[in-house]
C-alpha cells in the first residue's frame, strides 16, 4: 500500500476497493448487475465524525481496517499512483466484515 | 446457516429472506407484482441503532432471530457462499411475526 | 378473524380493509377513482409509536379495535389465510370513526 | 347536518365544504380555475393537534364551527350519507372568516 | 376598503396587492415578465405566527398597515366583493418599504 | 444613490448591483455564461437575521456598506426610480470583498 | 499569488483550483470524466462557520493553506485578475492532503 496522506473530511471514508470481487474473506460476492451495487473495500482513513446540529460531531462507527460493504457510486472516485479508491460518506456503508 | 460475520452500520439490518414465499408461519403469503413488494425473512444480525441528531443511537426494534415482514429492493441484495441476503435500514421493516 | 400474530414497527399500523365499501358504519362512503383513494378498515395491531429525534417514542393515537379511515397505497397490501391486509403509517390514518 | 362521527389525527380537519360559493359570509368568491383552487367550508372536527419532534401536541388554531378558506385537494374527498366532505390538513387552512 | 373580516393561520398573511403598479410610495417598480414577480401590496391582516417546532409561534415580522414587497404565485388569489386579495406565508415577503 | 426606503425581511438583503462588472475593487471579474451566475454588489439594507427554530434570529454576516459576490436569480430583481436592485437571501452571498 | 480581499460567508470556502492536474504532492490523479468531477486545490480563505440552528457557527475542518480534493460545479468559478478561482461549502470538501 501506498503512504496515504488524505484525511476525509466529517462522515467521509477513504477506501480502498477489492480487487476482483473475489470470494475471499467470508465467501461474501456482491452483484454486478445494477447502478448503486454494492463493493466491499478496506477502510484506510476516516474523518472526525458527522457534524450535528448542535456542532459537534457524531462518533465514527467504522475505522482504519475495517473491511467494509458499501454502495458505490462513479463520482466518488478518485486515483492515486495509478490505483484506484473511492472518498464515501459513513451512510453508505452497509457493513463491516468481522 | 453459514456463520455470518458481519456487523450492519447503525439501523441497519442483515436480513436471510425466507425461501418460495410458502404459507407456513401464520399463513402469510405476500404479493410478487409490485416493485417495492413485501416480503418476509429472518434476522441475521443488527446494527448498533439509528444515528440521532444528538450523536446518541436510537434503541433497535428487532433482534437476531425475529422473524420479519420487509419491503425489498433489489439493490440492497449481496450474496454470501451462494446464498442471497439483504442489508436493508429498520424503517423498511414492517412488522415482527410473532 | 385469524388468529394474527403481526407486532408493527415503529408507527405502522396493521388494517383490516372494510370489504365492499358499503356504506354500514354511520354511511360513510369512500370514492374509488383517485389513485391514493381514502378507504375505511378496522385497526388489528398497532406499533410501539413513531421514533422521535430524541430516541422516545410518540404516543400512538389509534388503537386495536379502532375503526378508521386511511389513504391506501397498494404495494402496502399483504395477504394472510387469502384475507387481503395493509400495513401503513399512522400518518396515513385521517380519522377514526366513533 | 348529519350525525358525524369522525375524529380527525393529529392536525387534520373535517371540513364541509359551502355548497355553490356564492358571496354570501361577507362576499367572498374564490376563484375555480387554479388545480389547487382555495375553497370555503366549515370546520366539522378537529384532531388533537400536530405531532411534534418532541412527542407533544401543538395547539390547533382552528375549531369546530370555524368558517375557513382552505386549499382543496381532491384526493383528500370523502363521501358521507351523499354529501362530499374533505380531510385536510391544518397547514391546508388559509383563513378564518370572522 | 371592505370591512375585511378574515384572520389568516399561522404566518399566513392576507394582502391588497396596489394598483397598476404605478411608481408612487418611492418611485418602485416591479417588473411583470417572470413567473414569481415581485409586487407590491398592503398589509390587511396577520397570523399569529409561524407554528415552531416546539409547539409556540414565532414574532410576525410585518404588521397591519405594511407596505411590502412579495413574490406572487396566482394559486394564492381570492376574490372578496370584486376585489382581489392575496394570502401568502411570511416566507414569500421580500420587504418592508418604510 | 436614491433615499432607500426597504427594510428586508429575516435573512433578506437589499443589493444595489454593480456596473459592467468593470476590473476595479480588487480586479475581480465574474463570469457571464452560466444561468446562476455569480455577481458584485453592494449591500444596501440587511434584514434582522434568519428565523431560527426557536422563534430567535441569527445574526447577519453582513452589513449595510460591504461590497459583496452573489449568486443572482433574475426572478429577485427589482426597479427603483430606473435602477435595478436585488433582494437575496444571505445564503446566496459568497464572499465579503474586503 | 495575487493579494486576496474575499471573506467567504458561513461555511463557504475559497479555493484555488490546482494547475493541470499534474501528480505532484503525493501522486495523485483525478477522473475528468463524469460531470461533479473531484478536484484539487489550495484553500485561500474560510468562512466562519457553518450557520446552526441554534444560532451559533460549526467550526471550520479546513483552514488556509490546506490542500484539498473537492468536488467541483462550475457555477462556482470566478475570475480574479485572469485566475480561475472557485468558492464552495465545506460539505464539498471530500478530503484534506497531509
Amino acid at each position: 500500500m501506498l503512504e496515504l496522506k488524505l484525511k476525509p473530511l466529517h462522515d467521509k471514508i477513504l477506501i480502498k476497493p477489492a480487487k476482483g470481487q473475489d470470494k475471499s474473506k467470508g465467501g461474501i460476492l456482491l452483484p454486478q448487475t445494477t447502478e448503486e451495487k454494492p463493493e466491499r473495500g478496506e477502510v484506510l482513513a476516516v474523518g472526525e465524525g458527522k457534524l450535528l446540529e448542535n456542532g459537534s460531531y457524531a462518533k465514527m462507527s467504522v475505522k482504519v481496517g475495517d473491511q467494509v460493504i458499501f454502495k458505490k457510486y462513479s463520482p466518488d472516485e478518485i486515483k492515486i499512483d495509478e490505483e484506484e479508491y473511492l472518498i464515501i460518506s459513513e451512510d453508505d456503508i452497509l457493513a463491516i466484515i468481522q
